[in-house]
Parts: C-alpha cells; structure tokens; sequence
C-alpha cells in the first residue's frame, strides 16, 4: 500500500499539535500539509506554533512551512483539527474540491448524510458517505465529541445485549478537553467549574446517532434518553463519567461484567494501527480507573470502565475514563482515516 | 446566659483544629478542655498540634496545656472529633459520666436513640434524647457525614413541598473530607479518585434519618431511594455534588426555584449565633456555585444551588455546594450544641 | 474626618475587583465611581464583571453604573488598576484633570518625581509630589510590583541595621499575579514556568527607588546588586521568595532574627486602618511560612518570613512570603492612600 | 552477552515500582527476585503492591512470588529501592553474601570506598570498588540524590571548562520525590513547603564526591562551595533547579552555552541501552524548560537546561530540569548497573 499524504488544517491548535504527534511514524499515513491561519502561513512550523506537548515536535514537521487554507492542498485527504467557526465554511470547500475531509470540528457531526463514526461502534455508518454529493470525489467524516466517546464506547456492549433505555451521566472532564489557552489557571487550581458551555447538548444527541442504524442507506437514530451533567475538574487529561443505566431486560451484575469483556470489535480483522487490543478494559479494584494512572491504556484508545454495581433506582452504575485528546479526538479521527483506507474510501489522488 | 465550657475530643486532629479555630470569639462556649492522645497529654496545644489551618491558633488556646481522655474533663459539654474507632467507647463513656457529646463522628449516627441533627432540617429530632439511658445527665448528639449535609440541605426543601421519590448524587468531594495526612499528594494532583470508603452507604441513609419524623417520640425513617457515587477530586474544601430528584408531585421549574429560595428555617426565630442568613442560597449563573468561589457563603453555613433545570430521566436535577468541614463538620456540630442551648438540653454542670 | 470618595480605575479587572472587596467597610474611603472600558460603561457594575472573589460584591457596588474613562469623575481620587498600556495616557490625565491617583500600575513607578511606595519602608518619599507639576492639585503615587514588596519589606530592616550589599532572588510566584485569565490552566497544573515577563527587571530596580533616601527633595536611589530568577508556580496567591543576602557588617544570626522582630513601622503611631500590627512575622517552624497557610497573617498586609540561616557564599538566606493581591496591590495602595490622608496629601475635593 | 538476573530490593515501593517498569524490555537484565517486607512476601506481586505506575504492571512480573530479604536470592545482583533505615544493614549483608548491590538508597552514598555514580560524569569512580573488603565478589554501588543528579549534571561541563568555586541553588522539587503516600495532599495542592527534611545537605555534599578524581584509586573531593534552598512544589514529576554559578575563569555566556552544547559523555562509546543520545538539552526559549513538558526528554535521561544569562553577583545563573524519579531515581540505578557490566564488574554468578 502507498502511504497517503494527509493535511492538517488547524495545524498550529491543541488539536492540530495532537494530530501531528500521533501521525509521526504512521505507517499509512504522512503529514504532507501544515494548515493554519494567514498569520502563521509561510513560517516554519517551530516558529508559529506554542507546542503545548510533552514529547518534542517531530524533526521533519518542525521545519515544514505552514500553508494558508485553500482548496489546494498538496495532501491525499486532510484532518481537520479546526474549530467550528472557521470549518463550517472550510470543511464543504475542501469537499466540493474533492478531499476526504476527516474531521474532529462539531459542525457537521449531525448532519444526515455525514457519518458520526467511531470505527468499533458503527463502522457501517460510512455507508452514509454515498449520499454526500459534492460534486467531487471529496467527503466528510466526523469523529464524535470528547465526552461523547467514552460513554457511547461503554454502551455500545450493553446496548447490543440487554437493549438501553436512559442513561444518567456526570461528567468529570480534563482541562485539556477546553484546548489552550483554554481554562484559566484561576478557574483550574482547586476548584471545579460545573458548567461546560454545548457540551450537555452533544452528549444527548450524538450517542443516539453512533448507536442508531443503517436501514436501506438511511440512518435510523436511537432513541436513548439521556441525561448529562458536564463538569471540568482539575486534571489535564482524561475523562471521567459517572453512568447510570436503565436496561430493557434484566442481567445479572455477572452478565453486564461480562457484556463489556466479551466485547468483540466488528472491526478487530482489519488490524487497523490505531485499533487497540481492546476497546474496553474492566477493572476490579473499586479505587480504579483514575485519569491520571489509566490514560494510556492501549495507546490512550482503550475505554477503561469500573465500580460496576447496580443502581438504585435505574439498573446499574458504573464509571467510564477516555482519553479526551486521544480517543476522543485525534486518536478517534485517525482510526477513522484508517478504517475509511481498508473499507476503500481513501485513497491516493494518483492511484 | 453564663458561657458554656467546652471540651474538644480529638483536638489535634483535623476537625478538632476545626472546632477550636470556629469556637473562638463564640459568644455562648469557651474551650475548656483540649483533649488528645495520650502521647500529646501534658503538653501545649502549639507543641503537639501540626496546625493545619490558614488563620493563627488563638493566642489563649496555643498555650493551654492539652489533657488526656478521661471521664472527668474541666468542661460542661464535649465536642467530639473522634475518630470513629476510638469514639465508639469513648463518646458512652463520657455521656455515662454525664457528658453532652456533641459528636461529629459517624459511630452513633444511625442509632435510634440518638439524634443525627441538622438544626434547619429537624431541630424535633432532639427529643430523641430523653430516650438516652446513660444513668447520668449526660447524651450524645451527632452531625450528619460531610456529603450527607448539603444533600440533605437541598432536598429538604423539595420534600416538604412536593415529596422525594428518588434521588441520584454524584459527589465531587475536597481533599479535606479525608483529614490529615489523608489523600497523599500522588493521588490527589490532576486526578479523580473514583471511590471513598463507607461514602455511599452514608448517603444512602442518613438523610432518610435526618427527614425522618418523630411520631410518639420515637423516629420513624423516611424512605427515599438514593443512589449515590461519590469522588474525591483536587479540590481543598468544598463538596460539589450533581443532583437529580424525581418527585411525588409534578412541580414547574418556577416552583422548583421557588421551593428553595421559600424555604424558611424553623429555627430562624431562634437567633443561633453560627446560623447562616440564609439556609440555602441559589445561583442564576449556570456556571456557578463553585468551591472556590462560593464556600464560604453565610461564613460557610449556607449551602449553595445551581442550574436548576429539568431531567430528561427523572424530573428535576441541579448541584450544590457545602463546606464540608465547616457547615459538614464542625460547624454544623457547633450550631447543634447551640440549639441544645436554646431547647434546654444544654446548660452549665453548675446551673 | 469626612469619608473620601474614591474611584477605581478599571474596576472589572482582577486588581479593580480586590480594591472593590478591600474597600467595603474602609472607614474612610468610600466607593464612588468604578470606572472600565467602554463597552462596560453604562451598565451596572455585577453585570459586566467576572467577579472572581471569594466573598460576594459588595450590595452596595453591584447595581452601581459602570462609568466610562473621563477627567470628570464623582470622587476626590482614584485607585489605579489599570493596565500599563492604558495607565501610560489616562493616569496623567486625571493627574492634570486635579485627581490624585494612587496607582498600581507599572508605568510612573520608577519616574523621578512619582513616588514608589510602603509606608512602612519610605513613607517620607511622598516629599517627591511636590516636584510633580500637572498644573493642578492632581499627582501620581505607586506601589510596587507584587513580587518586590514582600522582598523590599524584607530588606529594610536589615539594610537599616547592617547594609546589604547584594540580593539573591528565587521567587515562587502565585498563579493571580497573571491576573485574569492570565495563566493557561494547561500551563498552570503541576507545573512550573520559570519566566515572567518584564518581572525581574522590576526586582532589579524598585527596591533600590523603594529604598533611596530623599536628600534636599530628591531622590538617591540605593545601589544594591540584585540578582532575582522569578519563577510561576501552581500557587493561588501568595508569592514565596528564597532570598540571599551579602551584607556589609558582619551579624550573627539571632541579630539578624532580631533585626527582623524588631522592626518598628515608622508610622506605626499614624494607626492607618489597614496597616497590619506587624509588619513582619518570624516563623521558627523550619517547615514555615507557606502560602495556603500563612498568606493572610495580618489580613494579608504582614510580611512573613523563615528560615533564617547562614548562606556558604554570601552571608544570609531567608524566605520570604507575602500576599500578592493584597499587600502586593490593591492592599498596598489603600495603604498608600491612608498615608497620604494622614501626611495632608489627600482630602475632599470640596474641602 | 547473557541476560543477567536482577533482584528488586523494596520491589513494592515508588522506586521499586520505577525499577519494574524500567526494567521491562530491557536488553541485558531481566528481573528475577521481588523482594518486599515480610507481610508482603509469599503473595503475588500484582496482590500486595499498590501500583502507582501509569503504564500498567508488566505482565510476567504480576503474578511473580515476591521474596522476603534473604542472602539466597535467585540473580545475579540486586537494584536496591530500600529505604534508608532497612539498607542500613542489608545492602551490606547482600554484598558480604556476594551480591552487587546497585542501590538508589543514601546509606552507603557518602562511604569512602562506595561510588556514588553518574556514569557521564564519573564513570572512573567504580574503581573504589576494590577497596570494598566484603570478603566476597559483592560490592555497593550508588546513584546520587534525585535532587543532585541534575545539579551536577549541569555543572559537570562548566567545572571541567571553567572551573567552578561556588554554586546557588534553588530546588523546585516534584511531589513523587516523597515517595508514596509522601506528601499530603492537603499540603501539596495551592501550596509550596519550603523545606525538605536532610535535602539540603544531600546537595552540599554530594556534587563534590561526584566531582572528586581519582589519585592512586583514592577519592579526592572537590570542594565547591555550594549553598542550597530546597523547596516542595506542586509538580508531579521533575525537579527544576534555579542555579547560580561562581567560575575560576571568565568566559562569555556563549561559551558557558557552548560547554553545555560540546559536553561529550565520555562513555558514549559504551552504547549503554539506557544512556540517552545527549545528556545535556538546551533550550532557547526563555520559558523553558518546564517540569510537565519537557520531563522526559532522552526517556527521561536527558537533563535540560535554559535561561542561561549572567548573574548580577556571581557569573552565571541558567535553570535546571531533570526527571526525579527516573534520572533521579531507577534510571540512574539502571544505568550504573549498565556500565558495571561493560566495565565487567557485573556479569552472572555462573560466568
């Protein structure tokens, strides 16, 4: 296979840093285009961006020169780190001028003809990428929000079993789920802010189009109903939800344990290189998973889930961790290129 | 009225430092006693204490020589900032010695005979008293668990008004819930810890104790189905907890609002001098209430409420605050004994 | 005495906010003009604030109306919580409109005929007002940056007693010297940054105006060499500083400890409301003083410091705490202007 | 070259932790002996320790048997993590018994005949070795103080060039330097402590061992005059050191830089697995090094340096980031174990 050459738009971001981070040594895919704002465009990478990473920017991208967005590109498909802003205008353009366009921006999440895609919950709905009409061989993917991954990761076994009803979730979110600058410090240290502007919106609609079906080419949405309650507490990365559900039927507590374990991804055959060992990883210890000791966990792919426990007024309780930059963002938008290459939606502009 | 001298049980510890920093300048109680381990027995306070709090240890209690368990204290009631272990034989023996113990540990708390006393809940619920058989004047009266307090707080007016069915908690709770040394440094910094020990049993049943009603002088508990999950998160004071109601009536959000912002204290004729202006205090910013910011409203007696909205679940949810070791602990231990005063219950051994 | 009404100068910001909460219930200031940006101007003061205190706005200044930047202000002076990039223009204006302008903002602090002031240090530096020349009974005072004073109060009592030659300087700066929003929280959580812009040079060279002497009207800056490293730090408020000092006799160390507990305020017998009974604090805990729990000694206004002990290179090292909000800024400008009431400076304008 | 089989001394510890999760993969030592307090001993690993790693335990060393202290312990040597009060007499009873002991502990660091061990910076030092008269082929080999090993790394290159008289140092010091629990967290969040019990001795001492030369196999210390101030921050991991340096000779700030930038490892033609590429990084940016960033440069083995600039009153002041827990800690310990092999100090009990 020839690698692709992927676009960042964005690029100089928290989002656009976390892109180019995790592409270094892809092995499908090379950044070949560094996008982001006329001020920065025409300086080398290092000389415009506030790299906010821990590991050091990747030799080859440092010295790249940052390109102006246009709808000339010299990439394959792009990834788009943008905010909504600036992509609900950018993201159509880049279609119509044929990109794959692999998104991690809210504008289209919802839209009826792009699919919301987490590669091992509804990997059929790229389906939906046949009715984008854009006059081009270019389209748009998106990859869902933040708060939104883990939980729908944690349903998703539940839901194919024992069928979902309700959902109650408390969000516990990391900082960095806010990009840079983001938070202020004063707000950060020691304290929790309760209150997460648009965030309880997305977690009541996008779990119910991950988990909705594809009937004749058209998407079906869920009808889960779902409470959210989003907090941003003081920790820098990883997500942590405090879920509560209303089942249809009526497991046991062995068999909810078991649901998660015997989770099989629909996707595992295609070793994808983002994919982890296992989507979900059940702890028994009542202390676990915290943000800090089980970020990581596959590569910060894996959902990590614990206390299971019934409720006592839905049916059982349980808390989910994601990693909020990685799985919940460029992680997920990755995993989505690569799955789009094996299901022959990618592709090189050459081939 | 002649001052009251107070004993304080476990003095060195977190919330004996607590008891001794709130009960300076009280007009009605003065400490007396400083009771602590044998091995701090016979020494100053200031040698033996590590003083963790933010104001200077009262000039006259940093000298006061500190006395060793006993049933004879220089004092007319105690506080008791026992641990647990100890207070279960310390705290009967001190009230057979004919002691008021105004305790802030959890070992008598579910006990029938013994008033767990939130003064604007259920200031009634002191008659349990009579039903102490200690041969001696003495009693023990207890504060209800940090997280219990401002749950209950909030639900008390609902209740009254349109009737509790169930109720869902997700606590975020401070670092000082667990005393000194408590949560080490390792755990606490940019991380949730998804768990507390014996946490969730205790508020499963303490507010249906504290809603409870006194018929024929004996308590009858109410029935609240709770289901909580609590965290601790990197917060210094301050528990912050989502709460979702169903109720037995079906309110407006309007009257919701209404309900708190109504709620009256039954004690407010009373005068107590640690009453808080206002039991509860709602805020219209969705953003708040926060630990930081709010902690400390009503000097940290008032409990704090915030986006109020409905549930899409059951059918109301919001959050609230409270100051887990003032109005959660020694606050609230000392506004009891206050209103013990003013029933009758407590007075000088002399008078 | 009639009550002086005082203005604040960019009173939404986060110094703006400390003198509005500082300034309630001051016996002889009252609020009566907040001043801001003009898209705040005409709108009531608790609708255009991001109010970040912990304690409420003050009733009284809530509702008031924000006023737009003029030289026609209803009061006899202003506080100054400008930026330095508005202070440049505006606070010579209303020095010339006839205001007294009691400043915390860098721009006039190190010109020759503005004050740089503690009163406890260099009260007699206000002489310098007489050579401002506005063309009207208006003139400019300041304080110092929030790191130098706890450093400078430091000095003095050892300058005055043995003469320093140089300083050595590692400051542990707090996260609300950035102001608001100042500091990233991704920058913030468990981390350290080792620059603060423009804030050494500052140290370089204020504690040398601070500690000039007045000689025939002028003034002769001190010629200490100081050599200050700043640092910010995961801190709320309170600025830490490790401190080495060279001097030019040659004490023991309890003299040096008794330099520091001897000190006598030089206005100590003016009784100004906000000066603390001690300015400076010895702690001999060698574990002391530390911000969370030492900042608010003398209601934020003394200095604390431990630690005393012989340095190997140069003579003495110490460290040094003080509150940055407070005596470090708006604390130390109601200081400032307390002083000038007492010296004759400041009075009514109708008087 | 055979794998040689490694013991863990204090396996269930923070540094013993270190030492597991380093050693997982390594090319030369495979971990053979867990070796843990006695109530430990007996149990499976996974069951006994509280992991506090972010990675997770390595699978083969889960479920192995940890050992209790014995001199019959299946490898070839030992790491120790022992705590200082339990090396005391077992580090040398494990060398009388024939073990190398390669200990992270500070007993033995100051003995006359013990290395205490860089391997960049004195790698010559093993040769105290052989004054070590345990009458077997054991011996004991140490690394320094997490809170030296930057230090004098940073200064190794200027004293070789310049030659250095005095040094100031200023420690921002990371929680996980405690140990854990450690810290509490009620002292650790918000705050700094500005005290580290026997840290500041450590780093008056210990630079000038490493230092020292070799003459006629006998330790000649150096006798920089070095004047500490340590401090405990709110930092997870990383120890970032403010530094101040007085030279014998005089170069320009470009050639203090340029020492730092031509520093060659004089042992880098070993190709130790764990050296990294460059001991010393420099930055440019006057903002770094930053503890949360920039922490694990080289794996954790580089030390970073930034700011240099000239000092006021000695020559040169520059910061100091290096990883504490593994640089500081396990890495170094590994390290040294690396070079013993190539020196052939350290091969199997079978060879």
């Amino acid at each position: 296979m020839n690698v692709l050459r992927a676009g960042i738009l964005g690029a100089t971001g928290a989002v656009g840093q976390k892109f180019v981070e995790l592409l270094e040594d892809h092995p499908w895919f090379q950044v070949s285009a560094l996008v982001a704002s006329d001020q920065s465009a025409g300086h080398q990478y290092k000389d415009v961006v506030n790299w906010i990473g821990t590991a050091s920017i990747p030799k080859l991208i440092a010295s790249m020169e940052v390109l102006p967005l246009s709808d000339r590109l010299p990439c394959d498909f792009v990834f788009s780190g943008l905010h909504a802003s600036v992509a609900d205008h950018a993201e159509p353009n880049l279609a119509k001028a044929g990109y794959p366009v692999i998104s991690n921006a809210k504008s289209f999440r919802m839209h009826e003809n792009v699919p919301l895609l987490i590669p091992e919950v509804n990997p059929d709905h790229t389906a939906l990428i046949r009715h984008q009409d854009w006059q081009s061989k270019g389209y748009i993917v998106t990859n869902p929000n933040c708060s939104t991954v883990g939980l729908t990761c944690a349903l998703k076994p539940l839901h194919d079993k024992f069928g979902i009803e309700a959902v109650q979730v408390v969000t516990m979110q990391a900082l960095s789920g806010a990009g840079y600058p983001g938070v202020s410090a004063l707000d950060a240290v020691a304290n929790v802010v309760p209150f997460i502007g648009g965030e309880e919106d997305k977690l009541v609609n996008e779990p119910n189009k991950l988990l909705g079906t594809i009937v004749d080419g058209q998407l079906h949405m869920e009808t889960l109903t779902i409470s959210p309650q989003c907090n941003r507490v003081p920790v820098l990365e990883g997500h942590l939800e405090c879920v509560t559900v209303k089942l249809k039927s009526n497991p046991s507590q062995n068999h909810v344990r078991q649901a998660f374990n015997d989770f099989v991804s629909p996707i595992a055959e295609l070793d994808l290189p983002s994919e982890p060992d296992r989507l979900i990883h059940v702890f028994d210890d009542e202390r676990f998973p915290q943000p800090r000791r089980h970020l990581n966990l596959g590569n910060g792919m894996t959902v990590s889930i614990g206390r299971i426990r019934p409720c006592e007024i839905l049916d059982y309780k349980f808390i989910v961790l994601s990693h909020n930059t990685v799985r919940g963002a460029a992680g997920g938008a990755i995993l989505n290129a690569e799955l789009l290459v094996k299901q022959g939606f990618l592709r090189s502009f050459t081939s």
